[in-house]
């Protein structure tokens, strides 16, 4: 519709009017978009199953020629310790600001087959969704950035430079993707990362992931006599291993919920007020909260709530534990061993290395002499947070806004995406996870699906973020 | 020798002239002796085999020809709801007390047949020893009554009735005596029962067992949510039941050692000072037990030593424990569920039903309500405990001493017997456990044996028990 900057620069206070021609050029392109869309999802890039190596090489190639189609300047299949990566460009101005999209193109296995209402790799819009493997995760969410950049270059709105990178490996662990950026530290050289992989609180409740927590697990092995013993004769007499591993958990959180390791808060922030009210802001009904998991009361941190406590706060778990006999009936036995898989998970700033350690040496030091403990550090990952004052995320809140026509919630989830570490660990860079996804469109299960009232909804605020962006 | 009360009664103040007329008796008949007791190990009454279902009332038939032989006035193996009983009696005065000595006559497997020396149900006698499946538990140990009996009933200086029962389930668990004693407790009736199925400190250590301990046994259940969470989305704002399970089993014990159940102690004795100093006299060496366990420090009660411990003070020790993830790796789960076994070895006077419902009580009381907790109980039985002034205890010191030439040293054992228990508790009768056996008679392995140095003095100090149990 618009094909110059002019053009752009006479309608740029009329909001209004540059949203109606998004919409129509949305609609008017649909078909094409969407067959363009489907020959992606056509191409099963399953990473986990070896039978499928030939289609991620298909499906990289395949998102280079979309990737041109779109109005990068040069894209390029790039090697790497295992699926190639996708590398695409478009520089308008070296001094200009640099924007690095991430997606992936590999999806997770269809099985089980039987569940699906239509095939998955042959992809159907039925009831206004979406139907297929990759509709959602990652192929429908990266293809919103690609045809939202395909908006801002064809109608010679974008000021900025974009990159975009795109990997075959995230649903097995993203394990070619640290050494390839540590590789490729100069071409993937940026000022902010853009990511379309998370998911929204729901279709009327638009919200944006600004954090993610990190995450530190060890395994802890208490040896008391050098072999298990009658418990009729030493029970009274020998420190049992269980018994002690049972205090030395126990010890760890307080009657208030806090992790009684000294130095264990040290680099945890405290909640800013005005991210405690925004929390509020979350329609959160802790009834059916409670209900959904069939517990009568929670357990957490004093003075945080249910939101807070997993979103802004570390936690202490034990996964696992096991020790002497576990069989049917009885046992008398002082086991010689006990042990427990234990894990934390751990908030921006908390250093997983640090805490790892920190754990260790508590564990060592507060082993009474009766036992030896040894405590083994297994992975850990640092936790992310986008600051909500940065520009970029503010960009993204406002494209959310003109998109969906509310303000995105900021949240703070509970879980970690290593990657999002991993970048700002080695790229010195922030993410914006501005994450379309919903509950119900059934990721990594049978019938995943993408809404295409969404699908449109999340171009419309892609496009407003780069235009935004500018600003 | 002697053949009337008269001529003990000349001797009866001449100990040491007596005690050389009974070696010169077992030294002169000891070629019988040995045959006769080589009759009862030559059948191979194995419980725990059904092949050797016929051999156990073959050994009952030899038994009741035996204790005739030995003089009894009535023998008769009779039906239980298991392997037959051996009853017999020597009844010489209505008035006069009457002692119950019981044995059991099945013996454990001898298996595996390659590790013997010599054949395990073809008694020899090599270096001193015999060599024997059955040797000493409780073949051999068993005719040291029998022929003590032999000696006092020949001698005419029996003065007190005598009645035997012998059982032949003791290895798999004495499953039919209780019922056996029930049904039949006008028969047994008895003012003390004597049983020699139990160890000496050391050949030069004599010792008399006067305690065991009780047993209570638990299954705890801790269940949070009603499945398996994601430690991410949940961790820290979900009790998770494995820290709740370890928080509920670290909080019994203080660090003082002591129970922290209400009401646990209550029933408890304190150990009288009399038998503080017996157990000062125990020659025990703390820093080889420590060695032999591998252990730097040891764990118990505060104010009570290491044989305080096992022998007169109750413990609380976890037998086992699971939940969660337990494979390979980790795994970052908050598990639904978390188990533990546990049990606590108790000492005369607690009762473990009260006990077991106190400790159920405790839980259920302390459970938080972030999770459900249930408590199973499991098995249980009664301690025992033999008074060092009960007058058959005196008798059986006495005897030891006569025999050893060392007062026996008063041992409380940590284990528990559940029959001697069950005695008490059916027949309302005491017992005194006058055991001759060594750790180095390897009961229940290959090369079982029994220094013959060791049955001679026994017969001695049974025979001198009968002598002093009348006085």
């Amino acid at each position: 519709m618009l094909d110059s900057p002019q053009k752009y620069a006479i309608f740029a206070n009329r909001t209004f009017n540059l949203n109606m021609m998004i919409k129509q050029y949305i609609k008017e392109n649909e078909e094409r978009i969407l067959d363009e869309l489907f020959s992606l999802i056509r191409i099963p890039s399953v990473s986990a199953q070896p039978e499928h190596h030939a289609d991620m090489l298909r499906c990289a190639e395949r998102w280079k020629e979309l990737l041109l189609m779109a109005g990068v300047d040069k894209a390029e299949v790039m090697p790497s310790d295992g699926n190639p990566m996708v590398y695409a460009e478009k520089m308008v101005d070296p001094a200009a600001k640099t924007l690095l999209i991430y997606g992936h193109y590999d999806v997770m296995p269809a099985e089980p087959f039987e569940l699906w209402k239509s095939e998955p790799f042959e992809p159907v819009v039925r009831d206004g969704h979406i139907w297929a493997r990759g509709a959602d995760d990652d192929k429908g969410q990266s293809f919103i950035q690609a045809k939202a950049f395909e908006y801002v270059v064809k109608n010679g709105l974008l000021k900025h430079n974009v990159k975009f990178i795109l990997e075959g490996e995230e649903e097995i662990g993203s394990g070619s993707l640290g050494a390839f950026c540590q590789k490729h530290k100069e071409l993937l050289k940026s000022d902010v990362i853009l990511v379309s992989d998370t998911s929204m609180l729901s279709a009327d409740l638009p919200s944006l992931t600004t954090g993610l927590r990190g995450l530190a697990y060890w395994q802890i092995e208490v040896t008391g006599p050098n072999h298990d013993l009658h418990s009729g004769h030493f029970g009274g007499a020998v420190a049992n291993p269980i018994n002690v591993l049972c205090k030395l958990i126990a010890d760890v959180t307080g009657e208030d919920g806090r992790i009684r390791i000294p130095g264990f808060y040290d680099d945890v922030d405290e909640i800013p007020a005005e991210e405690r009210k925004l929390v509020e802001n979350i329609p959160f009904d802790i009834e059916k909260y409670k209900r959904s998991l069939d517990v009568e009361e929670l357990f957490g941190e004093v003075g945080y709530n249910t939101i807070e406590r997993t979103g802004f706060r570390p936690s202490f778990d034990v996964c696992g534990i096991w020790g002497g006999y576990t069989g049917e009936g009885s046992k008398t036995v002082i086991p010689s061993k006990a042990y427990a898989k234990i894990s934390c998970r751990l908030v921006p700033h908390q250093d997983h290395r640090k805490i790892s350690q920190l754990v260790i040496d508590y564990f060592n030091r507060v082993a009474p002499r009766t036992v030896k403990v040894s405590v083994q550090p297994s992975h850990g990952g640092q936790g992310y947070v986008c600051p909500i004052d940065l520009p970029a995320y503010q960009a993204a809140e406002r494209g959310f806004e003109k998109a969906f026509g509310k303000r995105p919630l900021p949240v703070r989830r509970g879980g970690s995406i290593p990657i999002i570490a991993a970048f700002e660990e080695i790229l010195g860079v922030k993410t914006v996870l501005m994450g379309f996804g919903l509950e119900s469109n059934a990721i990594h299960s049978p019938n995943e699906n993408m809404p295409l009232d969404i699908f449109r909804k999340g171009i419309e605020a892609v496009i407003n973020f780069h235009l935004e962006y500018d600003k």
